[in-house]
Parts: structure tokens; C-alpha cells; sequence
């Protein structure tokens, strides 16, 4: 099955010198994510694919019957989770992804207690551990690692897929996959992602989950974002420059409040102050922009409020008993949108799109 | 499956103005018990069910082809075993009930790696985490945080159950019911639980495990409890006080030896000297409380000698061999309560009757 | 299934007298290994077996319907892992064979967690840990723990067999099996073992790997060891009596280069500096006995270069994409062995060459 590997095709040192856009293809297999590395390498039809996928699978996981077919589906496969970066969410998130399609799972968390410590190469490591496996989940927090290993696993005698589940600041592409799920399973009904207006609220100055969704939304048409931020954590003017070049729609402001009744969706975010490099952002007074039970009165019937969790402040818990707050679904989203994503590499979504034929009929 | 839910009709504020015995329909559906929070919600019914359930779950699986039929009954669920407080025979324990029925698990064991640490509430983390599971087995020092988990995801979207695998001095109710079922086994040709002597020996100030099982004998006729113990660690008056009501007869010694050939059970407890202020404990000789093999001499044919393990110096090694050391059985027991306890959660118990009926037949 | 066990039909005191060689008997079970304790319990035909299983077990994995059916085997039977020694490889390449034949899997790795800490023996947190499994797979430092645990648990009411996944510098049998099938299936269109010449280069001193390996060569005609190091690292005189006393022909050198072209397998080893005393190794160049691309050139055509990992300079990667460079495959060669190990520990290695009968008629 990994016979057709575009990465086995090329040089480690000529990868290097491809733009973020040059890459993508080397990832595909038969037009399908072999490995998931980035956001960028997902445009609109694959976007739309996983998505459709993901519905198909919840619906069919509402029966015992159906929950069978899926744990069939991956049985004899094994996945590795290998996180060296703690983030208990996404990690059981993939590994209920795993247990839904029916594969086993081991796990490496803690790289302290590998054999690392006796003088191997990070390298061999993920080479040895990966041998037992069929599909390799990684969180690492080095830039560019999972591509590495995607590159050298390609290049051994046992290729298998890598899921990036998250590298530093850098990428998060799952992520930002189960965000486009959001949208456009809330919006399924009112003419989908093409058109919205969507509010990215709190710190955009830090944080992958906004300049990954970034990277996907200039894929739909008529897409408006309000980056609505203190100067201080506003978004990257490296971002408003994707955008410009995509001829995507923005407007950037400090004042809240008079964003929220134009708005289709809100993606409030967490001041990331793990970044802080002097407190800098503790100092500041971010109140402003948290959401109350009271601006569910400005916002509109129809539109949403996303967040990507954990919260602290930004959003009062109050707040969660409205049907417009979508964060709590957003959750189960990745889960489907992850058991979607791992069924696509292994090139078994036919068989969820032919049963989900039969019970639709 | 979640429709009937009390939980659902009570707010929290209402909820914590009840007393124990007030609480205990709001975890019941349909007779069965939707969330087990504490022993004091099982009745005699429920108990003798439960015990009936286990012997039967534990007869099925003595054969590859019975095993295959649990390993089918809950095989589309998933569990997360949430335990903030380490627990290697308890965890072990619902880990393997969990495989029994062909549930796939996950654990949170450590706090510390999840994103609490980011600053968001343990209320926000469960619910996370419990997104991605239909089970949810909680160990947690704070008392009452299971009970408040319960409600909090009752009145939510995605109302698992809960099962509360310890929560600190308080109530480890599983631990209570597996007691029940080794009286209920050991004494099953004999008359059952009704008017058996027990003798409680050791540290009965401390330690929930004493306080729960009282809960349960109390719905048993005749039984009457020995509290053997040094005046330090005797037994409390809110127990005495609970068996008094119940018309539970009783007696409370310091004098072990003439104790040992008057009872059916003795229920060999561990000094907690974990829970010592200043090593009180610790000063204290308590060998006089020991079981050793000289009392095998004076303990009746008959009767049993139970420990909830860990133990240290309570029991001599050498009382293993005696066929009425009932103590390792007990630790299998526990797998089989919790097996049954999470059918009938699941509302999967009557195929478990089915197929022990076809067994039998 | 465990009525016929030799362990209880002798005490620990007596047990404890006997020779290495008298022991193995005691861990056979109608011809097959009950516990697999230590290297010297294998003879050649039992070691023939493990390796014809082990490629019969790779060749069912080839497909969908064959993984399916190993992981029906042992589908009703659970394994723990008490790892109380931190090795990830060896823990991953267990829980692979045990997923592979469809046993769910538990871990105990930091025995800190357990009830060790309340004053619990050792021996009561194993015997308690396996009540609620059926196979039992040690990794201890402590020399002769696993078989104590044997013996006990032979001697208890769950006889559930031990596999030692290492102990100490002491015992790592299933590595010496690993590298055994990984000569065997090298050399088998070439005559097989018999009559090979290996070299084992390094850290001879120290480390079981060598001491468990030459163990079972010595059942093998006409097999010639190279031992290369330098002085102070060189094979311990007790391994040179004990192949003295086998008749296995021997070389003892420092210089590497010229046994080269000599061999038909090389078998590096990495200085195991970790039990340095007085950081004696790392004063030492040994990069002499480092193998590099330039000895490619040296190695016969048909010969094979082995390494148990993990690596640290011993090896250059760039010798890994040669094609003699045989340590990936052997990683993946000791999933295989332990998969077969733990089919005929369960006696269920017949239903293997059954469904092997039919897949290649």
C-alpha cells in the first residue's frame, strides 16, 4: 500500500528548499493525505472531503450496529502516539479516534523514559518505536520535526503515515480541520463557509490555531475575518499578508463590542501567556475582550461561538447553556474529524461511504 | 439511552441541601444505577442484584466462548478512568472489569499533564476529557467532586455516567459492594449474609472502607458487627450512631483473641498512618491486633478472613494456604462487582442473564 | 490449563539449589514454555520452533483476514506489563505481540505509584496486580525477582505464566531469541546456523545480550564466536568455560578490521558506560571498534551486521540503507518472536500452523 510515496522521490536537503505550498504534494498519495503535516496542504475539495466524512461517520456511529463496522474498519492496524509535548486533549482525542475505527494503540509520552537517555539519536527512536506500528501520531515540540520523520520514514523499509498532532507554535493541522468542520456543519443549512464573517477574538498575536484556520479559510469565497485584539497581542502583519495575496476580506480593530452584531461566528482564544517572555501580557488588561451572557444579546440568532480550549476568562460559563455556543461540540468535531482524517491515509473511506449509502437508503 | 435522567430535574444548589439517603434515587434509572457515587444508594435489592450478576458474569467467562460473549456486550463504549489520586489495584481492577465487557479504555492519571495547569477549571477538564468517552471512572481526593461531576455533565449534552472510584476518607462504594459480594459468595450455602458475626479489626477511626461496608450490612437482618480496636483508632460514633438507627447490634473491644471464635467474618483492616497528624499511629503498639497462625487454631471451620489489601504486618503470610483466607478471592471479586455494576449501568445486564440461563439450562 | 506445573511440586528452598540447567525443566509445561525466565531454558528444538512459528505468525500478518485471525487467539486472555525498569523498545515490542494476537493489555511501569509505598511486600503487589490478568510480563532489576514470582504464582490459586522482559544485567531472554530467529532467518537458503562465524564487537564485559545469546548457540554444530574488543571490555572468562565446556570453537582479539572478512555475521554492541564505576569507559577510544562505511567494502557479500540498539557511534546510519544491515529487521523480528512465544505459552501455537497449512496450500 505505500508503494506510490511521492517523498521517497526526493532528496532531504532539495525538500528543505521548498516553499510551505511546494511541499504539499509530496504528502498526498492517490490524491489523499499519506501524511498530515500542515494546514497548508489541504485546499478546498480536501477540506470539503474530510468533512463529509466526518458527518457520514458520526451518523453511522449512532447505532451498535454501525459502531461494529467502524472498529472493523482499522482492526488490524496500530497507531503510535508519540507526544513529547504534555496536551492530554488532543491526545485522547486521537486515541478515541483510534478506538472508534478499531485500531490498538500503544503510546510514548514521556521521551525521559525511552532510551534516549542512553545517547540514541532522536531519529532511531521514533525508527524503533515506529517499527511496530502502522500509523505514527506525533507531538514534538521542535519546528519541522514530524517532517523529518515523515521524510525518513519514507525513506525505510517501513513507510509509514505521520499525523502531525501539534509542533510548537508552529502547526496544529487537525486542528484547524476540526474548526473548518465547525463551521461548515453549523452553517451546513445557511449557504456554508463561502460568505461568513467570522470574529478571531484575544491573543492573535501568539498561538498556531488562527494562522492555521487562516490557511484554510482563504480557500471559500467571500470569507470576512475581524481580528479583534489589544495592539499589543493584535495579529502578525505575516498573516494579513496570506490574506492579501488570497484576496481574502479583513478588518482589524481593538473594540470588541461593535464587531459582535455583524458577526456569523466568534473564535475567542485564551491569552497565551506561556509565551510571555517578561509577563508582558499578565500586565495587561484583557477584559474587554471576553464574552458575557450579556453580549449574547448582541450576537445574532444564527451565529456562533467557537473557542478552541481551554478557557480561563474569556468566555463566562454561563454562557455555555446557549445553543449558539459551539465549543463543547467542537470538542466531539475533532474526534470525528480525526476519525475521518486517519480512515482517508489509510484509503479505507470508501468502505464508510458505502455503508453509510446502504443506511441513508 | 440518557433520557431518563433525575439528575437533570434538581438544581445544584437544591441538590446539596439533601442528606445521603435523599440523594440516592437521583442516580437511579429505571431501578438501575446510572451513576454510582456512594454505598449508601444501594439497597438490599440492588446489592443481592449486583452480587447475582457477578457470580454469573464470573461463571460465563470460564469458557473461550463465554469470554467472547462479554467481550461483545459493551464492545461500542468507550471508558476514561480519571484518577487524580494514584490507585494501582483500583485502577487495575475497573481497567480489567472495562476489557471484560470489550470496552476500550483511556486513563488521565496525572493532573499535572493536562491542561489544568493552563488555568482552566477541573470542571471544564472532565468535561473535555468526557467528551470522547460514554464512561467515566473518577478517583479524586475531594469529597463530593464526583457527585458534582455527575450533575454537571447530567445537565449537559453528553450525560455519561460516573462511577466514583474513591474520593478521599470518604466513599469508595465498589470497594463496598465487592465486601458484600465475598460474605455473599463465602456464605451462599450457608445461610447467606443474614445474622452472621463480623469482626472489624485494626484502624476503624480511619479509612473508609468499614464506614461503607456498615452502610450495606445494615440492609441485612441479625448481622452483628465486633469493632475490635485500640481505644485510639475504635470505631466513630456517627457509625455507631447510623447501626443504632438501622437496629444493627453491635459490640466495640479492645480484645482481639476471645473475638476470633465467636464470628463468622473477620474483616482485617491496615493502620493508616497515612492520615497521622504527629505519627500517633506509629507509636502505637498494635501487633495485639495481628492475625497470625496460631489464631487459625481458634477461628471457626466456617468462617472467613477478609483484608481489602494493601496489607502490612495485619496478617502473617503464612495464614495464605488457609482455604478460609478469603482475602485474594476478594481482590477477583472486585473485578467481577465492577464488571456487573457497569453492565447494569449500560443497561446490558438482562443479555448477561440470557446467555447464564441458556448456560445453565 | 495449569494443572500440569513442575513449579509446585517443589519449595523455594530447594528450588534455590538448584543449577541454571536443572531449573529449565520447571518451566516447561507439556513440552512448551510455561515461563520463559532465562536463555538456558531453550534447547535447539525449542528454539527451531519459536523461529518456524514466528515466520509462520509473519506470513498469516500479511493480510487483512490473517491479522484478523491472530487477533481472535487469544482475544479472551489479558497481559500486564510490570515494567518496574524504564525500556520503552522492549515494552512496545511486548505490547505489539500482545495486541497482535488480541490481548488486551495493563501496564504497571513505576512501581511508585502502586501500594508499594503504603508497606506492601513486593511479592503481594505482583500476586495482587495478576489476579486480574493471565499472563504476566516482568522487566525487574533485581536478579532472580521474576522467578521468584514464578514460583509464588505457581504456587498460588492463579498459576498465570511470567515472561522475563529483563532483569538486571542478569537475564534477557527474549532478545537472545530475537537475535537467534533474526540468524536463522538471515542464514536459512544458507545452510542455517550451523557452522557461522559471528563476531561480537564492543562492550563484552558487560551486558546480557552477548552471555544470553552464546547460551543458546552452543546448541548449534560447528558455530565459531569472534570476540572483539578492547582489553579492558573483552568476554568475562566464565562465558569462554561455559562454551569450553559446549565444545564451541573460539577467537579472542582486539583487532577488528581483520576479522571482517572472516564472518558471516557481526554483531555490534554499544559501550554500556551506564555501569561505568568510576566513568572507566568513557576514558576509553573505542573507535576502533566502531563499524563504518569503509568497512562495508571488507563485510562478505552474503554476511549480515546485527545490533540490538539502541546505537549510539558504534554504527554510521550511513551503513544502514546497506542491505546486510540487518538491525531494523531485527527489531521487528523481536515482535515476532514474542508473539510466537506468547501463542505457545497459551498453547495455542497449533491453531497457527493450522491456518499456515491453509494459506499455503
Amino acid at each position: 500500500m505505500y508503494r506510490d510515496n511521492p517523498l521517497k522521490r526526493i532528496s532531504w536537503a532539495d525538500y528543505q528548499q521548498l516553499s510551505v505550498d511546494e511541499r504539499a504534494p509530496y504528502f498526498l498519495r492517490k490524491g489523499k493525505p499519506n501524511h498530515t503535516l500542515f494546514a497548508q496542504q489541504f485546499d478546498r475539495p480536501l477540506v470539503e472531503r474530510i468533512c463529509e466524512l466526518a458527518t457520514r461517520t458520526r451518523r453511522i456511529a449512532k447505532t451498535r450496529g454501525g459502531m461494529r463496522f467502524l472498529q472493523d474498519l482499522l482492526a488490524e492496524k496500530r497507531a503510535m502516539l508519540y507526544f513529547s509535548q504534555p496536551s492530554t486533549r488532543t491526545f485522547l482525542s486521537f486515541s478515541a479516534a483510534c478506538q472508534i475505527l478499531g485500531m490498538q494503540t500503544n503510546e510514548v509520552r514521556d521521551a525521559a523514559t525511552s532510551s534516549e537517555i542512553k545517547g540514541e539519536s532522536h531519529e532511531d527512536s521514533v525508527r524503533t518505536f515506529s517499527s511496530y506500528f502502522d500509523l505514527l501520531i506525533m507531538r514534538h515540540p521542535t519546528k519541522g520535526f514530524a517532517e523529518r520523520i515523515a521524510w525518513l520514514l519514507s525513506n525505510s523499509e517501513r513507510p509509514v503515515p505521520v499525523l502531525n498532532a501539534g509542533s510548537g507554535a508552529d502547526q496544529h493541522p487537525t486542528q484547524a480541520l476540526l474548526d473548518m468542520y465547525t463551521l461548515q456543519r453549523s452553517f451546513e443549512k445557511n449557504g456554508g463557509i463561502d460568505g461568513k464573517r467570522i470574529a478571531f477574538v484575544g491573543d492573535l498575536a501568539r498561538g498556531r490555531t488562527v494562522r492555521s484556520l487562516a490557511a484554510l479559510l482563504r480557500h471559500f469565497d467571500g470569507v470576512k475575518a475581524y481580528f479583534v485584539a489589544p495592539d499589543e497581542l493584535q495579529i502578525g502583519t505575516d498573516i494579513l499578508a496570506l490574506l492579501d495575496a488570497a484576496g481574502m476580506a479583513y478588518e482589524v480593530t481593538g473594540d470588541f463590542r461593535p464587531v459582535i452584531p455583524q458577526v456569523d461566528a466568534i473564535y475567542m482564544t485564551r491569552i497565551q501567556d506561556e509565551w510571555d517572555q517578561a509577563q508582558e501580557s499578565r500586565l495587561l488588561d484583557t477584559s474587554a475582550y471576553h464574552f458575557t451572557v450579556d453580549d449574547l444579546g448582541l450576537l445574532p440568532p444564527h451565529a456562533i461561538i467557537m473557542h478552541p480550549l481551554p478557557r480561563r476568562a474569556e468566555i463566562d460559563p454561563a454562557v455555555d447553556r446557549d445553543p449558539r455556543a459551539m465549543y463543547w461540540r467542537q470538542v466531539r468535531n475533532g474526534m470525528w474529524v480525526r476519525t475521518a482524517l486517519i480512515a482517508m491515509t489509510f484509503d479505507r473511506d470508501n468502505e464508510i461511504d458505502r455503508y453509510h449509502a446502504d443506511l441513508i437508503r
